[in-house]
């Protein structure tokens, strides 16, 4: 069972806006074992509505197109996919009592605009809109001989969404008896993806038409998405834990969560449940290391605060680094992290002292200390450590990732500790 | 001259990764003054993207693929392309030794499955990637008789856009000659939509085919988005500067800048400019004033450091705010914003303090301090004051909302300086 989604917009096609229904919709038909075969993003012309609806139709089952059902000139949709089966648009009577009550709800009288809002092409079913005035279409059809089903919702993604929750998914799973495709997707940090490949080694002899594998990188690090089709194989399900358990054996020390964790609830997790306090001295990541700890509701539990130290007078004034070590290593080296990070530990009165200093870049990098060395340095009254890194990317991106390298040793601290 | 967007990728078709990429891209081929005809995204499968690329070649002039070009087994982008075409694939050496002194640099051997990074196709020509392993490719080719060009790209955002701006948009724009729609974006903070609109006025007297206006608000401030074409009326390019400044006239107090600008960019030179330098003192907002402050390169010049005051035990030891305050006003309030401001310039010896202390949701509020209330305080020496901000977004929604009122609370400030 194929699925494919249309967008229609030129709003899109000139990127003023991103397309985040087609993701929402992809997901919701994807969680019912719908198979998503295509996205496509077509102008608001009549001609190229109805030549990707041919294609559609052509090559899936479910064709969802949203966008362009609005009461304005360039609200086009309906008279396409009308003109595209070759039937009339008929004026719905009920249809549009329900929009006048809409709006005389509100203390409105409905804008004469507003009829195009009742016009239901013949043969279409109206889903009616409870959060705004364009309904929602569904059509049952057939082409080729076989069964298919086009279903059109207004593009305001509150529409789009209370109509396919409150009407399509229903039908179509009402419908559809598939065993639905399975995902598991395991979150790793501190490596990158071509050595995490290594790490994990050859997965042929576990992979073929029933189960994939794939590494999706990323400035937070790397996703491992592990993918079953008990369709294609009844033991599909039962393989991919034994896949995600053989990873975790090969490289789980990188592997901070799974799905939707986030490295840096799983630090904060780990932090309540030790009852350790945090503290930050941060340089060249600037307050985004706090930003993430914070981003955390509850995060006050474990988080003391920080120190920015981005000026070299903050280190030696506020964290009581020593100046001399500044003059003899300079402000990115190992003894510079090491004593940030002891003294935001004493200033604060954290348990756990964590610090980055580093050269972000463009500028700013010599010979021996190039754009993208990075310090981050730990202390725990138990232990004390510093870690060097060389990033590769921007300056945003060279900030994330030394703020997800910092969070994850954090992480790797901790697990030593419990051992 | 037409483009059709081909982005490839199964994290796409089941919704898990909204599909950022095509927009960016429609937005600077439009910005060129090419259209774009189609956005398209297909599974990570060798015929789909064969399929595909058959159809983009034969609808536009230019197409562009991302994704899938990655050094791991379920990155084939390239064996697709390659066969699509009937050509075959080749190891260039030139470009394997870029890789392998890329890892170099960070202190790396480059593993055995990044010699897939250096495999070009034969007849088309690698754009080397600064920012990470995967070539770009750029292709020019001819189909039923006229001159077509691919462009296949990583698909990690910030490698196609390093691509893209650094190697293609400058071939494609050296390329064509066309009349581009011009956009000028005018940047706003401090004030909603729906006042902003009352505060500008009717526009319809500027507004025609020529000329167009719209609202794009965001929760770093409504951008204001004019957008002139000059082929449908020869005038509309004057026209639109005349809109620019007659908006300017009007609301001039809510812009800080146009196009790309950054707000912490804009603070940033108002800093330099003045030759005052800025110290944080962060409650709510969580290192996240600072995080976008040293976002900008340089921003040592004029930010000193800060101090993420998450504990009432910061606020009070590193800060100096006195334990009565907090006792009698509560940590969320005019006084306690005022003495952290303060506190901050003194410790950090700083000319400006900045300050932020409020409840950010979901949990923390009370009847008398709701969830969304929120302080910010300034002091420079010569005034000092606190303004109170009402919030009504998500956890993060507030944070980074609360970030630029702040910021903008900085460029205000000194703007008064000035006069």
């Amino acid at each position: 069972m194929q699925a494919t989604v249309v967008t229609i917009g030129d709003e899109l096609l000139i990127g003023q806006v991103v397309n985040t229904n087609a993701a929402w919709v992809a997901q919701r038909l994807t969680d019912l074992g719908i198979e998503v075969a295509g996205l496509v993003t077509v102008p608001d012309m009549s001609e190229a509505i109805q030549s990707e609806l041919g294609r559609a139709i052509a090559a899936s089952d479910i064709v969802i197109v949203t966008g362009g059902l609005g009461p304005t000139h360039d609200d086009i949709t309906l008279s396409a996919v009308a003109e595209y089966f070759g039937v009339d648009v008929e004026f719905d009577a009920d249809l549009f009592e329900r929009i006048r009550k809409r709006f005389e709800r509100r203390g409105l009288t409905v804008p004469e605009s507003n009829r195009t809002q009742a016009m239901v092409p013949t043969g279409f079913e109206p889903l009616p809109n409870p959060v705004g005035t364009a309904p929602g279409l569904w059509y049952e059809f057939e082409s080729d001989g076989r069964p298919k089903r086009l279903v059109v919702l207004p593009g305001v993604p509150m529409e789009m969404r209370t109509l396919m929750t409150d009407e399509v998914l229903p039908r179509l799973s009402r419908q559809e008896r598939l065993p639905p495709i399975v995902y598991r997707t395991l979150l790793t940090a501190g490596i990158g993806e071509s050595n995490l490949q290594e790490e994990i080694g050859p997965m042929e002899a576990y992979l073929d038409a029933g189960l994939k594998l794939a590494y999706l990188p990323g400035v937070r690090g790397v996703r491992l998405r592990l993918t079953a089709y008990p369709g294609r194989d009844v033991e599909a399900l039962k393989r991919l834990d034994e896949l995600a358990e053989e990873i975790k054996v090969r490289a789980g020390k990188y592997i901070y969560g799974e799905g939707e964790d986030k490295l840096e609830a799983v630090v904060g997790r780990m932090l309540r449940e030790s009852g350790l306090k945090v503290a930050l001295a941060e340089s060249c990541t600037g307050g985004r290391i706090a930003g993430r700890l914070t981003d955390i509701a509850g995060s006050s539990d474990y988080f003391l605060g920080g120190v920015v130290a981005y000026d070299n007078t903050v280190k030696v004034e506020v964290l009581g680094v020593s100046s001399e070590t500044i003059e003899t290593h300079g402000a990115v080296s190992r003894h510079v992290a090491l004593e940030m990070a002891d003294g935001v530990r004493h200033r604060l009165k954290a348990d756990i002292g964590l610090s980055s200093t580093g050269i972000m870049g463009p500028g700013g990098g010599s010979e021996e200390k190039p754009v993208g060395t990075v310090w981050i340095g730990y202390a725990d009254g138990q232990s004390a450590g510093a870690v060097k890194i060389m990033l590769a990317g921007d300056r945003d991106g060279n900030r994330e990732q030394a703020t997800t390298i910092a969070l994850n040793l954090v992480r790797l601290r901790l697990l030593k500790r419990k051992h």
